[in-house]
């Protein structure tokens, strides 16, 4: 899937640092955020703790928009830091629902940032505003502050455990109080989360590439259920009460999310990648010319299809490289090239060609659409699509944000309906197991909810606006 | 005092529409913040509550440039809008201290919007905190939001009226809920507020000229301790327990920081300034040959002067009218020159002249100082101030914000003194009695504690950061 | 008039620094544009010659806002700059019409900028192109320098001379080249333009205040049809050929646009319009109970008047002084409050009384009706309405820029149909005579044609679009 | 080599569209420039042509930038706009500078946009300020349209004409008048250009993909002298005269400039690539256990050489896609880990492996050397360097703007000695024949200087600043 398509959007990156030195730790975070600005480009922050202050800087924008123009520089050296990286809703008010949240309570001064989605929120608030609180914003980093203030008797450890008792979704929390670096992932592990090590920094961070962004070597995961603290004595592990006896990390990680030189709970983003590639090249087989991917994330996907079936991979599709948010949309007229502005097919390399197209996944469509009608517009003969992951069937609130069944066109839809409704020759997806052996080499199971409807929270804990069944 | 000196900075202003149809409630609240903008020119922010929402937009910077480039329109229709102007410490992030505040607690969706000062922030969020609350800004409308909500019990008046009871210091609130328009003034009244009515709309405001400014009626002046709710059924008074007997607004609004068109508690802004300029020229006479005032605020002042003593109004400063917030600073060579870009003397009116000049305070006595010896190199023979108010003599925490005594010129000065300092050949101040009998017209005593260091509060009752007392 | 009305736009400020020094000369020259603003508030430039080089730095908006954020700095230090403030359009396209116009050609690399209007621009320019010349603004400056650069055969001063001769209308130029700073007054003197100097530089500007914000003496005005140029042998006098035996200033400097601390031609403005107001008094007296200006242009002679008449000056208007340029229009509704906005009637001051409103001149009445509207409602009994200047009877090109006699309410109307339409009790304005003669301390005759329809140049000179005779 | 690189400059792209029907040609302009803006992405512009008119916008930043928030629709309507995308230095003043020059002059009013290099401007400059011309920027497109103009008699075809004769370099030109839109092309044929249509409009283009992002049908290639005019009548072709016998497309356009879905000169982009990859196999074998290409230019010539030489392709390098021109340096500290934060290792692929990286061509070396660290780090037992062109031995001014030999790590370097440079175990190169056999299927030859020294113009042609020679 491209990232053109927008259609996936709830997602977050985190990093923290915790340096022995006072030093310019702001600066750290800024290349970590800027290794994680894939998984979300809205709203970027950093939060600073030196002398028993908290510094912050939040705006919307792509990281170096952000904190271009010397607003880094109005950031102090310290010696913790962390950042956030989201989506979010447009408009400058908005900024207020960007993160890291950075509040006073009982354990002082504190900055949360947070990676996923809860599915009790409204409970949480209700339950805190029974007891007297109110909410600035609508972001359940906020809920998860007031939660840990609320329950930490003053000590920010017992806060966090005990507020992780009652948080149910995802989430990967990166945490900091005016001396500790905290970094928790929740107890089904869903969202990853990683520790790096320079000579005098602990890092924390959503993914391994924003480690090797800062020159860090790779220590080790959080853990599913995991608390992690960093202090002036070191790193410290805790454990949450109830841990599941399996983790189920969010597959979809793997199939799109990750940066793809990132390692996820032990395995290689590009390896899951270029596996999916050959499973399908072996299972959904299709006599054609050339196989290509659909630019850029399908790309080591379509080349393990090719080395497995043999089929050269050509490129058919080029992006231009400069898409990006503020694109002025089309008029009417022009509406049905909007789609050739994002993505050229090469003539030269498709014309009289059977082509086969790679994606990871297919949400609503639409955009595949376009791209098998420009495909054929530009001569090719047959279009073949195979899908890096089974059909989308469910909504998901715990990182995908498909919130109701509608939005899927694969809700109702086997392959051969959805390839009518697509205009393709052929439409394949792999198997749910055959997705799952692809990623085989992580120390996780995971959660496979978008495809199979099996959530790690039962339905009956879904609230009722996060998660609409039909 | 000219405001070039931005030697007194704490001020805001607050203004609040209920209207009794669904209408553009945003673009009255922006009118009326325009003509207050006199009262704070660093934030500025407007909130508006429809179908059970409260939606709202802030900024750094004037009304202006704050709700300019489609900012407003971004704004829904409502029926009820609050608004505030603020000076602020600069820095984008800082826009989270802008208000008004907006939360969402017991008693539903809420914004809040404070002009004043509390002199026990700490203890009240000490005790909130204990509470479990978590403070996001560092501004006083959190701290009181805060309050009210814990105190409410879902009630918002009465949250109101039980928080007023542990807030100490000055303050006029506006403040909304989803269905409620409330505004509040403090048991002193130190702060100024207003009821304005349209045919369809009720107005709150902290000065007149905003009524004025969106063609409101000035209904009445909110009392002393008063609580007034405006609802769908009109207009309801409620009152806190234990008023003082008598208000003590502070005098620093008719003497400096009220536009002069204003009326203040029943008493025209205009005509006190007037008059102080009159008992300057009745009390502390001096042979000259012209009076003229430090533009603009002390032309009213001046032009009394001149009636009183027959000695001819003639200007002797002209200032430029472009002057403001982001003047470049003159390098060391040019510093001396500083002030000409900002005032220029009129060296024709001045020349061979004695000159008298009339000013509302003295501060610091910094630009009096520069002024005076621009006058002086400009061929004025004889310099004599005079100023509409006493020596100030006492920190302030309550409106002025002068927080210690090194501040203040006349902190440790008598009129002599202080002429020396400046290189006057005379100065002279009006006595606080003088001062109280320019203001005679008004329905409420005075807080003159910066002339006299007796105020509303006991000492004992500030905060140790809120006032230094040496 | 107050500039609210923006009813003329056509002005700009000129200014230049010659320093025998190598120095911060960008800095002068933003001190002197900065005291000019109320010349021009739409865009602003400076040019730099250092070292044979020209840099230059131009924006749309305000001089603190064109050269904040780091602009100003950007400038090296050099021997000479040139700067000027002017009106234009908005949009970001037309900085291209800003001035100065730095270019290279015959005399090498020059800067030109211009205050006043030709009225042979499409000859010239029609000239020009014959002989292969290309345009790439609207604006006069770019044809003064392509005419300057045709005819100089290298010497500057020569081309400034000869082109001098083709020249039609009005120009005060502050020419500027590696090694030269140049200022020329067009033959009949209609704008201003003055030397002044410090210990190491030679200063020339529009008006004196701009001397006086860079602490410069001032030395004397350049001469009608005087070429001053200043090199590093000092100060040297040039005259173009055929100079009127008369000046002919535009008297509306002293009327409405020059800064009332400014003296013009040896006469002060202030004194200027001090006088005005007191010959109103003597010759268009009117019984009442108070007189006021409208501010701020106006309340000089609001002065002059009471002082004369012995009518108090009571103000009857508040200005907010914070009205600016980026104000969002009222929707239908609000309309007829628009007003209020801008200007608030002192209502304590006016209930039940007969008012005088001083004003320096009307050109459309829009803004004046509404004034005295606002007048009555707010108690006025009687509003008599007396005017500065006598009745724009004609359009004018060489300053105010009115281009139709439909856009004068005074074109064909007089005192009484003029006092009818716009609803007071008597509108009275000064005779030609009366307000020349509240300029004849100036050391020059005058330009009157919009009021007597005599211009400097034949109508006949006039190109088509110039001037619409109907 | 990666455009990260920032080693190559001086490239622009041109557009122009003539409609049959008055409509949003600004918005068709918009969107071919978006497909070039991997040309250039300091500045962009449009002008368009209505009603006798040309309207145009510009501004610094990308295409996006320039022409959001709202720019782009303050453009008219018209039949005919051309449009530009450069580099060019920062600063606001430099807008100046950016691209398409308008102009009134003898052929009315016209638009130049140029994509090119000039070796005689400062003659041609010193040429036209003899006859009188004036430049305000330091561009070629001025000089074009002034030497268009003085020699034009008014009919521009003509002047086009002659004024080719004298312009000496590369130049792809896209004029318009108000009712022409005209391309021309070198007689060399040096950048390329190329003619597209839709049903209703004429396009011209630097690359063929941005007819594809307009939904327009190639046409043909412009040819080399070839002056194409589009006007109410058709098409029309007219040719300069001595037009050389064989065209020299500048080969770098193949190598780096072009997008690879381009077609130019009637052969592909991509083929030329993916050729250049497979010879490098052929000719420069070398033992290893994959083959990469660095990110995202030479990964068509690095699946080329996988194809050729059976070694499998295998990503060593991820890009992070988010890199552009606003990054914040890294300070001292972090400089060595500067490259991370732009491109990461994929450590899993590479360790204990033998590497071969692919890339286009190398300028200076410094990134290379940096890749080579990086892999080696990750684990790359060997790193064999393939590049896809011959060694730049010398400066070109006719479109890379190398001007110096001692920008190149090649230059008195063979194999060898810049493998030894790089630290890589061994660097192969393309030979110039190689490389020229690639691009058979043009239909042209190639300008190869910056390998062999030999240009379309003899080296004394060059002025003296524009090639340095030592």
């Amino acid at each position: 899937m491209d990232e053109i398509q927008n259609e996936i959007h709830e997602e977050c990156g985190v990093f923290g640092v915790y340096s022995q030195e006072t030093r310019n730790v702001a600066r750290t975070c800024y290349y970590g955020l800027y290794a994680l600005q894939h998984r979300g480009q809205e709203s970027a922050g950093i939060a600073v703790s030196y002398a028993d202050k908290i510094s912050y800087y939040k705006g919307m924008g792509l990281v170096p928009d952000v904190f271009g123009g010397g607003n880094l520089e109005t950031l102090p050296e310290g010696d913790i830091a962390i950042g956030h990286v989201r989506y979010s809703t447009t408009g400058a008010s908005q900024l207020l629902n960007a993160q890291p949240v950075v509040f006073t309570g009982k354990c002082g001064k504190m900055a949360v940032a947070h990676n996923g989605n809860l599915i009790n929120t409204k409970a949480l608030r209700d339950e805190m505003i029974e007891k007297n609180a109110v909410f600035q914003t609508s972001i359940d980093s906020e809920v998860i502050a007031v939660v840990i203030n609320s329950l930490s008797d003053g000590d920010v450890v017992n806060g966090i455990k005990k507020a992780c008792a009652k948080l149910k979704g995802s989430y990967a929390l990166v945490i900091m109080t005016t001396d500790k670096l905290i970094a928790v992932r929740d107890p089904f592990g869903i969202r990853p989360l990683c520790i790096g090590t320079t000579d005098t920094d602990f890092i924390v961070a959503s993914e391994t590439c924003a480690l090797d962004s800062v020159g860090a070597n790779f220590l080790r995961d959080v853990k599913a259920g995991e608390i992690v603290v960093v202090d002036s004595e070191g790193i410290h592990s805790h454990f949450m009460d109830n841990i599941p006896p399996e983790s189920r990390m969010c597959i979809f990680e793997y199939v799109y999310f990750a940066r793809h030189d990132s390692v996820l709970d032990g395995y290689s983003v590009y390896e899951a990648r270029k596996e999916a590639g050959k499973l399908l090249a072996r299972y959904c087989p299709v006599e054609a010319d050339l196989v290509s991917g659909v630019p850029d994330s399908a790309n080591v996907a379509a080349r393990g299809y090719a080395e497995e079936s043999g089929i050269p991979f050509v490129e058919a599709l080029a992006k231009n490289r400069y898409v990006g948010r503020t694109f002025i949309q089309p008029d009417q007229r022009q509406r049905e090239n909007s789609l050739n502005v994002k993505m050229n097919a090469l003539r030269a390399n498709i014309r009289g060609k059977r082509v086969i197209i790679i994606d990871d996944s297919i949400v609503r469509g639409t955009t595949m659409k376009k791209i098998i009608k420009m495909l054929r517009d530009a001569g090719a003969t047959e279009v073949h699509i195979r899908i890096c992951s089974p059909i989308i069937k469910h909504p998901c609130h715990l990182g995908i944000d498909i919130q109701t069944y509608s939005q899927l066109i694969g809700a109702y839809k086997d392959e051969e309906q959805i390839c009518e409704s697509l205009g393709a020759d052929s439409v394949r997806y792999l198997t749910i197991e055959q997705l799952v052996s692809t990623c085989e080499g992580a120390h996780t199971n995971f959660c496979l909810g978008c495809f199979n409807g099996k959530y790690p929270y039962p339905l009956e804990e879904y609230e009722a606006d996060k998660l609409k069944l039909e």
